[in-house]
């Protein structure tokens, strides 16, 4: 008993010191978008590279076998037992893979990255395809390193997102896909202008900054706990619940960049800032999947920040930063001209109603290429084909077209679902929100710190501890449902353009 | 012989791993000094000491001393063996000192610092005094660890200066106090008013910073390899010879204060950023010593800043980036103004002529505390009696006597007498250079760059692979000698109190 009781302790020891390493590597991180001049870049990879590999060393070590043997089971603590199921998942991860595969794996990144970046730049598909094909090939022997070859995809998607099968999403994307192709129909043949040029105003850049950290106050980040940088594509990142950094950009004409790009890593931030002290400093101290990472961010930026109620609480103060603009807009004009809706060829630019439908044509392209029943040949085919039949748009080029996201070249394979589970979770839970506290009262009210202080205690909290399905099912009492996104959007975009 | 070919590049690969974690030490003090959120910083104590832990660990290794061993004497490779000696010093100044004396020090700083900023607050020396006597205590069993019991304050002075001993200050030491003391005696007669209202007008902030960066850029600063912040007190972190952060502060009406702090942190990164690329990632990458560090603050910022010729060159400028001011100003008048001697109780805020003063009074009293020939209780009236008798005041409260500085609080023993070292080197180089390569006239013509040049050539790329003595026998030819700082001080000021 005593023997076991200091093992424990020794444990806990070993993954505070792994946690210094994963604090260590997100300031390097962090440092390196925000603050390296450009010469000490190659001597920051190198460190990145030696503190990455230390880490790793430590979570395949014989101690932490001996660990999570001597957890994994019959653990009168729960949390001792949590914590080696989770060094587990690390370590049988780590040492499935052969060294070499996991070396070759990396360089491949590295080289395929290089040149995606310059084919993209050329519009040029062709010079990719070599690298793609090695990628898919890499990934292939990966997944297969890590689960059964027959569910290669499932394995990859739960990388990103523990529990989710290509089967679930086969009983959701479906219903979802044609839902959102009917409502873009709709939005299509409506008569609606949406006028955005009463949001394009000058609004100047020290007041916006000023504005979103109030926006983000409001919302109860904790900037004691955290800070708001600036950086041209917006970015998280979780050092410690006590130390966890956002960046927005700004542009003096549109302040949706600041605005929502505050709200929607805010939603990353507090969902960081919120794990308990029970399991801070330990691997549990995470969210519980990007999937629902990327929720809490939707969930701010779009469920809350682009609501009515919230321009309503929100237009006096917007008036106040800026005095020589807005000062005739409507919280209804506003709320109306966040809303207008464009299937547009770049995921990056699209709005609520069509993001999900370029998520569907990667997920199901992705799974065709891991499950060698698409070559990178006929993709771009496959692609444009796609994006006509869901969206009604097609690609004059790569650069547009199959070339716009850098997820393939980096191994980000299963990792487009996630997007649309974001959506999907946030829709249920701010769902679930509105009965249990009403969360729409509380918005028009501005008592934004009640919502967080509710989702903190259902949901931030628990940080890994439980996987999403679980978690969804625990937060909203039934299991993922796509309707509670579709029915969000339908009534929305009903109301704004009136069909 | 190939074994002893595999033991060096070991060896190299074992002095590049302690480079990553020094590397990853400075960047968190950095960004603790600079962006951390106020939560954060107790987290990020611990992964400090939990990094400079490990580097302590690898530093004083079983592997470390068999390299050693093997390269300290005999080696065909020069630089191995230079490294094995440096290797040495650390290895050995660890192995000599008992855990548990450097835990107790480290306790005992950590507990004064605290005690010395509530007792400097309150202006109660009674209150530091039992903190000051234990850290005497403890600094003298360190270095009586460390070294011979009856050259104790050498044994400490040499961790900041190697080489150096109280013998050969007190060769120098005397001579220039009493000549500083002359020459305030002589300015305090001089009937000349010195106007500093001339500078003290408007430079807006923005426009300060502008011209700072600019200053860096011509005195050779590469910003690619570095980068200027803001803080309260300036400091310079070398994180690697290609990132080194420096910051200075910012007073509208008061341009001294982000200038000066630019060009003396700025020569600090010179220093930093000129380390020969054979060193890099070893620990000879440092500078010789700690009066060498200062002597190039303060060679760019008195020596070439303060200078007459530096303001013909660059009152053009001043005057582009502060339209509304200083139109009038000539460069002489600038020059004087920057001139005003006036004795003060303070340290930091200290002019040239009397900064040595400041040092000497600390360097005799410390010399006796370490030497038990004064006691605590003693100290403030010494104190009160040098500094009536160096510089015509006397303090009329602890807070700006006796408690002014925190480097008793801190261990910092040893450390005072670097600072007029500094003056003396940047006096005797400066000598050198004007012989040389005429540094006047390359002042007057803004060719800093060669100035930067010559001292990396003859001096940064050596890093620590002389000592500062050999240094500077090496740059000028001669020992190091007070002569040098006299006459330039003595020159300077005859002409500007015209007497």
């Amino acid at each position: 008993m005593t023997n076991r009781k200091e093992a424990s302790k020794a444990f806990l020891k070993l993954l505070q010191e792994q946690n210094f390493y994963k604090q260590n590597l997100q300031l390097l991180q962090w440092d390196s978008h925000t603050n390296i001049p450009s010469k000490g870049l190659q001597q920051r990879a190198e460190v990145i590279g030696y503190l990455s590999e230390k880490l790793h060393q430590s979570q395949t070590s014989e101690q932490m076998k001996y660990y999570i043997d001597t957890f994994m089971e019959g653990s009168e603590d729960e949390l001792l037992q949590a914590l080696a199921v989770e060094c587990k998942t690390i370590y049988d991860k780590a040492k499935k893979i052969p060294s070499q595969l996991q070396k070759a794996y990396a360089m491949q990144i590295s080289k395929a990255e290089g040149v995606w970046a310059i084919a993209k730049e050329q519009s040029d598909y062709a010079l990719f395809k070599p690298s793609l094909q090695r990628m898919i090939q890499l990934t292939q022997e990966m997944a297969d390193c890590l689960g059964d070859k027959n569910q290669r995809y499932d394995t990859l998607l739960q990388q990103w997102e523990p529990g989710m099968t290509t089967e679930k999403l086969d009983g959701m994307f479906p219903a979802l896909r044609s839902s959102l192709i009917d409502l873009l129909g709709e939005i299509k043949k409506s008569k609606r202008v949406i006028d955005e040029t009463v949001i394009t105003q000058s609004f100047q850049i020290d007041q916006q900054q000023a504005f979103c950290l109030q926006l983000l106050s409001n919302i109860g980040f904790d900037h004691e706990a955290g800070r708001l940088d600036t950086s041209v594509h917006p970015f998280t990142f979780g050092i410690h619940p006590d130390d966890v950094r956002i960046t927005t950009r700004y542009d003096e004409y549109d302040l949706r960049q600041s605005i929502f790009g505050v709200l929607h890593e805010g939603g990353h931030a507090l969902y960081e800032q919120g794990f308990a002290k029970a399991i801070m400093n330990t691997p549990l101290a995470e969210v519980s999947s990007m999937g629902m990472h990327e929720s809490q961010a939707l969930l701010w930026e779009s469920w809350i920040g682009r609501s009515k109620p919230f321009w309503s609480a929100n237009m006096p103060m917007l008036k106040k930063y800026a005095p020589q603009s807005f000062q005739q807009l409507t919280a209804e004009q506003m709320y109306t001209s966040l809303h207008h809706v464009n299937p547009s060829l770049i995921r990056v630019d699209a709005d609520e109603v069509t993001y999900s439908l370029h998520i569907m044509l990667r997920y199901e392209i992705e799974k065709l290429l891991l499950n060698d029943e698409l070559t990178v040949d006929e993709l771009p085919e496959v692609w444009n084909e796609k994006m006509e039949a869901y969206l009604g748009v097609t690609p004059l080029n790569d650069r547009e077209g199959v070339l716009q996201d850098i997820h393939w070249a980096s191994g980000y394979f299963g990792y487009f679902p996630t997007y649309t589970l974001g959506f999907m979770y946030a829709a249920q839970i701010f769902k679930t929100m509105e009965h249990e506290i009403n969360a729409t009262s509380l918005i028009e009210t501005n008592q934004l710190t009640d919502i967080k202080d509710w989702l903190t205690t259902r949901m931030y909290k628990t940080g890994k501890r439980k996987e999403p399905l679980q978690l969804i099912q625990d937060l909203t009492n039934e299991a993922l449902r796509p309707e509670y996104l579709i029915e969000y959007l339908t009534n929305k975009y009903k109301d704004i353009y009136q069909f």
